[in-house]
């Protein structure tokens, strides 16, 4: 079983990512089961605006997009920027709203029978309302999404520390990134055994 | 295999519900797969403010919650108010809050292995939003939302007819509501053959 | 100048309310400022549903309908339930939605030159979602919503102390409610001295 | 007075843009009112993402931010994509982050007495929320949003034309976006002869 993790801090290269460091537990997680993990950090890919799988030449999404086919489990890693889901996680959305009309042979969307996830870092306040946005939108293009498929680190109120500046709530944030791993696993196995057919007339 | 669909219209008795028409589409669909569907008019009964399974005398959710116990799927039908949704459905998830620590004999959390849609009608716009934070709320507390396990009607932009006034657009929401039974049932099955385990330490 | 406080708390009667804690530094900042305050504990009233100003016999609505329409400042304060507005907040949006329509004497719809904020607590997340459900739904009925009109609290990651269990992060809760009563007032005013008019054609 | 208008669409360059064609309205409607519009067309320009005002070589938001500094009133106008407003939107929203802790002479944050207002297309649904996500953001930052300060046009539910290719609904939104200007320079007016002071200690 194969999963893509979409880490959509807005740094890039080798600067620290939040994001990373608590994705990271997940990744460990899916890994103990059983699943391969790529992690694509997208501030270093060119991602075109646009909502085509492929927006032409330089457009750097389109590996993203063939990973994401061959993957059972999809995981976004976002920062909470003013409350909400980084610009390159809505970019990442974007692109994936082609996925809506791509089928597979059996004239299912591409993402029926797979399955998504979302870890949220920020220093305050939002992750739920990240994991909603996110969740809401993937239901859309087609994944399930199973119960308490999410983790998320925060500390309110106001401004305060990064994730990487304490250990305060790492220990509840790794626990239930651990359960977001198992029960992304047990939904994408259940529907591999008993896929989804295509939508009826 | 059974579920329950919590009518969330602020309209009680036998004034007309354009949620419940909208509804009826996917309560046929679901019927036509062998799913017994019972359904809670939730504005005829006294739900008191709360967040526990039983808030006391006078207090009529517990009968809903024994039914939601026993179902399978759950599917919230709500108008839109003021781009939200309904005020009735926002009581019903608060008492729905127990559960997230309600635990079966394998000290699986209620709501594990049960799955959820969104039934949505408004006479505008908003209906992305009401399923995001439905079924937000609902993978908080346990829930599997299958992808695309929803329909809506709405008609835009600014005030419009309502649903029981036209015939505008009624065929796409019936069709998305037949691939929405398909997705609640498919996922309900597959959980049911291969069930999640209770949450890893 | 007047303000109504709408607590949105859902205990009643005289259960001790964090949320009624947290809104009574800012309605001493507006006392401060010369503004009279009226509270509301919603629990305690009968709203029925509906989206009409007097939904009939038993309402308790029209009370609070007439003090918002005398009243140049609105404040609603509500708790987090599942990462949204309480369903009591939800019920008084739904009863202002009928103030969309009715106008004053110079055919102003009658929000108009009144100001709002909100006062969010909850012991883990979700208090910015709460802030723009609130204030975007306002908007929509016709009232301004200053800059930085709004304070929270609340305590992450996951489950935490409630408001009253401990002192963390309250100080910078009340000098952020400081700053909510100073833009409430100073807007308030401004729209005084010089008020919209009633909409173009 | 200067308003300064964010075309958040993810086209570029002479592509159409549906939301340029809503905005036009809006900022013939500022301009009958005395005010000078700039328009930015954001994917035009390369905005590095960040949550500084200046993200060092090559980043070209500077002179938004220098636009932004100068205006009394910001339009966003963004398209609707999977429900949500698009990443050009949120990255704009990123980089004026960095405003909240940026201050006036008088120790003001530099938002405090400016304006704002939501223009939003999308050919199904998700105005409204794409309106209080962007408020509630701004409101964060400190910009006063007056009430109905927003137009919009979508045409659900399902999928259908877009707005340049039909004459549906135009009217409603022509009539609400002026109405719109009018709140916009109306609040922005009461506030430049009535100003916030700096927050409260």
């Amino acid at each position: 079983m194969r999963a893509v993790v979409l880490n959509c801090s807005l740094k890039s290269g080798t600067d620290r990512s939040n994001t990373q460091m608590l994705a990271a537990g997940v990744i460990d997680a899916l890994g103990n089961r059983g699943v391969e993990c790529e992690t694509f950090r997208l501030s270093d890919l060119d991602i075109r605006p646009g909502v085509e799988s492929d927006m032409g030449e330089g457009d750097e999404w389109p590996q993203v997009h063939e990973a994401l086919l061959g993957a059972e489990i999809v995981v976004f890693a976002t920062p909470t920027w003013v409350g909400r889901p980084s610009s390159i996680a809505q970019r990442a959305i974007e692109r994936m709203d082609a996925m809506i009309s791509e089928t597979d042979d059996d004239e299912r969307p591409v993402a029926y029978n797979k399955v998504a996830g979302v870890v949220v870092t920020g220093n305050e306040d939002g992750a739920h309302h990240v994991i909603s946005e996110i969740t809401g939108a993937l239901g859309d293009i087609g994944f399930t999404v199973p119960g308490q498929a999410w983790t998320y680190w925060n500390r309110g109120p106001g401004p305060g520390p990064e994730f990487a500046d304490t250990d305060e709530g790492h220990e509840w944030s790794a626990k239930t990134g651990r359960a977001m791993a198992q029960n992304l696993v047990g939904v994408a196995e259940a529907l591999q055994a008993k896929p989804l057919g295509p939508p009826p007339d």
